[in-house]
């Protein structure tokens, strides 16, 4: 019997000057991936140089999370960029970050980018191509994240990077396989179990079942959890203890 | 006989948005090792693309110049940081331009510190060797450039590090060998063949007549240039050809 | 025989830190209107300062010139920013102005919203409305400028603001009344001629004809001019000439 | 029988982007005077909206709270800034604030500098000067905060400005009538009762016991308190209980 096996990844170094978020230390104990904020969205150099410690004495995937040029909005409001200068501000974060990894002799293992800048990658090729060269650019030894089935990924997989398939427990599917959009009434799955199911369904039998009730294919090889609070960093527990008893080796990516 | 050679370096890259700075393809054309902002003082992530693809073409050595995190004050202005926090921007810095060198494909060869950076460390040694043992973490091949006799140099040898010791061709100096501050009025050097005069004493000679008429021993590798304005510009043209009549080899440092 | 008035308007004090842009000094004697920048687009509290007392000495109009908080892409870039948030972020940037029209003794007359905010005005009316609600409540008597025929005129004028409809020398129009795309070949009008020809027309004759030939009904209050180089500079010359040639008198709106 | 009274000031709308900062809403209600961010060492425009909004509806004094520009040092960091800089930022930032001030229809009450630029005013002429003046040249009406016996205090008597001396209840004084430095080992007063005890004195007696165990003469008009953790909040509430025992008014300076 093949056995199954997943990676866990949350955003974390969140942290700027003395504004702290995320409950970085908690979280680095129950996650395989950290996605690590660069100083463009959040982050700093003092948050980053912590992180990258931290993430390497848990044993755990570093990442580079590069994000638009938005402390303010966090990343999370989308800029007019065009492509160029994206491959270019994610070439400065992915490098950015690998000063820490060299600095903590430490291999950087992927790139997933971060709030609006992942939302544009996943529907727009020119800007998921930016995204895919900057990183193959830069080291081609890298893994790429990006939502499953989006542009993003193809642009990883044109550009003859390794990929990884990013699924979410806590949002539901459209029956196209893209996420429901926030602004619509059920796009949130807020009861723990269900969200355990619907990434058991996932890694399981590679498929999801949308909001009209039907089944799409999806490859999972990387969930994305939050610790951003207490009751998110449960639900990591809780699934990883799901993850456990299913068999189910957590693993990250690439390792 | 035994033949002289000097390195001729200049601040670059530092354009920022639509603001521009700096003749930097002229300038380019006539140095021999760049010093590349990387955006804290000055600089983004389209300046750096830009600036070592010139750099690489013009076969110009590439270094980082890692400054305060003060784009107002150009890293111009002395802040209290500490050295935890100095260590950790310049292995910020040195990454980020890393990731454009990366990008196409040419080896960082130095680390410069900029402005009041610079400054700190040629008298405070605790904030010299955060600086020396920062560019030693994120890559011992690169070369610490530093002021003939300061603190930085002294931490570069110490951590183990290759100097280049920097001398000025338009500052006078002091007959403990450090510089005229700038407040003071013989400060600065404004005829041009004096200023010449100056640096072929240090590099053939290896001395430098000091302010009060004394003869001071120094060591000159690169001489720092600029290139913000015409006048600087064909200062640099005019020391090339003077350096080239003594028969006094014009090549990168470490090259 | 009614006379006819106008009033020039640039942009101004985009200056930052050592950054310098525009002729400032030279274009504060040529127009009657200055848009000064207010720090998020682009802008310092030293240009801010300078600007304002330069403006004052010149009899020129002063108004804020809030725009997205984009210095890296000097607020030419749209920003998925919220109504509230450009509610707010206006009224900051007309209070940070505020501050040194207090300083200099002068009352401030109008506000220009900049670049991309300035188009996301012209077309989005809750954008439009809140700028033109910042601006009421900030300071009623503030003049609210405006592209001819924009929602941002509108939104003005339900507020029950004092308006000035903006037309525009080098670009040209379409049928409808709005101003050709930049994307389009033939958006600006290079020849001078042809502009100062276009203004006349705007301004006596209150219509434009568009591109297609046909002839448009538009509103001049302010022309738009430049000062970023000695070329558009000279053209505020010409331009001066021959609305005096022609009798209009040029006065700043509100005065 | 005279009766006392007393202000009670804090720093609050610190919070930036989706960082939070601060028990803001809590604090509001226990103290009189509000130090409110302005945008340079933390703060935003949404922040500083729904701050003076708070306030206003507490009935708290509205203050500006202007610091160096440095949000990743929080303002704690000296920057070696000229007193013509700092006259146009304590400026801008007063300007800034009273945008919100006059869109909520409030009158501003006071400044207070924040952090290294209220040391550096402390002790530096040049500085004192720089911001009293700014203070003075934008709003006359506006009262200054600063240490008692400080320079700051000095100068904004000298510039004809109403004044408010403040003290520390937490903090233990140099027989010079100079706050300890932190860097000292008794700076601090962790004991709540002694500190209630000190500001009593303070404001009973117009003294303060000495680290070396004389008495200082002390004027007390506000006391600094703080509202960034529960138990800093639960202080503020003992201290009020305490005042209101002894009879002592707590009342906004000004009011």
């Amino acid at each position: 019997m093949a056995q199954y096996q997943i990676d866990l990844n949350s955003d974390i170094g969140e942290s700027f000057g003395l504004y702290t978020m995320g409950l970085d230390e908690d979280v680095l104990k129950v996650i395989t991936s950290a996605n690590v904020a660069c100083g463009y969205h959040a982050g700093d150099h003092n948050t980053m140089y912590e992180t990258v410690q931290t993430a390497k004495a848990n044993g755990v995937g570093i990442g580079a999370h590069p994000g638009l040029p938005d402390l303010q909005g966090f990343g999370r409001r989308q800029i007019a960029v065009s492509p160029k200068d994206v491959y270019r501000f994610v070439a400065y974060q992915i490098g950015a970050l690998n000063g820490f990894c060299r600095v903590h002799n430490v291999e950087m293992s992927h790139v997933k980018a971060h709030g609006a800048l992942y939302h544009m990658a996943v529907n727009d090729p020119a800007i998921a191509a930016a995204v895919a060269q900057a990183v193959k650019d830069v080291d081609p030894k890298l893994i790429l994240f990006g939502l499953s089935g989006s542009e993003l990924l193809r642009a990883g997989k044109n550009h003859g990077l390794s990929t990884a398939s990013e699924v979410f427990a806590d949002r539901t599917y459209q029956p196209d396989g893209t996420l429901t959009p926030r602004s619509e009434q059920q796009a949130m799955i807020s009861d723990s179990d269900e969200a355990v199911k619907q990434v058991l369904q996932m890694i399981q039998e590679k498929v999801v079942t949308a909001v009209d009730g039907s089944t799409v294919a999806i490859e999972a090889d990387t969930v994305c959890v939050h610790g951003d609070h207490p009751r998110a960093l449960k639900f990591v527990q809780h699934l990883r203890s799901r993850l456990n008893e299913e068999g189910i080796v957590i693993k990250r990516v690439g390792a």
